[in-house]
């Protein structure tokens, strides 16, 4: 997870962090990354953009769903890509929905989700980013994972972003909903994947640039 | 639905049936289909065979996954395809898990699958197949949907087939499991969508040969 990357090729580099959707549909604009790599290793910076891609959302274990998302991805900008996947899984289901928490969020809502619950005791759950970086097509993916454990409750706080009012992470007694930005963004699932592939460019030497997108 | 397939402009066309799993796992092998087409269409026959193909399992709703790994598959063996699809809906859960079903089934097994509904009082419930027919790459699929109404309820009947023991259709007092393989094939969703795929080939005045295999 934390190894360097593999030497990069290219004095310009395009990276694109895609979320896919379901196939064929226009798919969420997500973060896209540029490098540019200088001849020294160290001078190495990257910098952030977003991407449209049309990447089919696939069924399966979350890593491989992000991996291959990631290969196809590489494939189709004949680039870099960094694709991002988000899951919520609950223990009491082994892990589901995890991968499909988006269709059983827009189907059946924070109530619906609470109710999956209802025959078990327990209602603990986490929350998990994948990151995968695909150095470019034909490139095996190294994925950058990212977990926080909490539990599931009756949604708190303003609905207005997916599942996080209904998680609250142990040792608050905040919902991700509920929670300023700040204190979500250093314990979140998201966070912790994001400080994983941000190590992983340091351990190379590359620093990073953003061109405002991302 | 039951419009006569477009002309076919071949002597000699192979077409699949294949039920993709994950992306880049071995797929299930499922019945194939070949075609001898004569020179009036009231000579042409066809005949299934099984095939093994690389499609991957997409997210989405039911039918737009189907006609998409139609698409997939047809573009793969360019040539026709009849690919296969079947999902468990639970109504209380508008239509999920539906195409998850294996996934659920597998992680949170028949006694998990009642669970999943222990908050409603409603355990309706609809098994669907659907067939996807694409003539060939480019060809917009047509899909042929079977639908079985009934309930789903602690499991009852053999375990070797999936589902079927927690499913029980309307107006049985037995499970899918429990029942006569005939009495299942009449009143079953697949044994619905393949007739439908039946009266189509026949409006266009096909007829059915078979390999052996499918």
């Amino acid at each position: 997870m934390h190894t360097p990357p593999p030497p990069l090729h290219t004095n310009y580099l395009q990276m694109n962090i895609s979320k896919g959707f379901s196939y064929l549909k226009l798919l969420y604009v997500l973060p896209l990354f540029s490098f540019f790599v200088g001849n020294l290793r160290s001078f190495c910076t990257y910098c952030l953009s977003k991407l449209s891609l049309a990447v089919p959302e696939l069924q399966g274990e979350p890593e491989d769903i992000s991996k291959e998302k990631a290969r196809m991805a590489a494939s189709q900008v004949n680039g870099p890509v960094l694709v991002e996947d988000t899951c919520l899984c609950f223990n009491a289901l082994k892990g589901l929905p995890g991968p499909y928490i988006k269709w059983f969020l827009e189907k059946i809502g924070h109530e619906g989700l609470n109710n999956l619950l209802k025959a078990y005791e327990d209602k603990s759950a986490f929350a998990m980013c994948i990151f995968s970086l695909a150095l470019g097509p034909g490139d095996e993916p190294i994925t950058f994972v990212g977990k926080t454990a909490g539990k599931i409750v009756p949604a708190r706080g303003p609905s207005d972003f997916g599942w996080d009012p209904v998680f609250q992470p142990y040792g608050f007694e905040q919902t991700y909903a509920e929670m300023p930005k700040s204190v979500k963004n250093e314990i979140s699932h998201r966070g912790k994947a994001l400080a994983l592939v941000k190590e992983h460019f340091a351990s190379a030497n590359y620093t990073v640039q953003s061109d405002g997108s991302a």
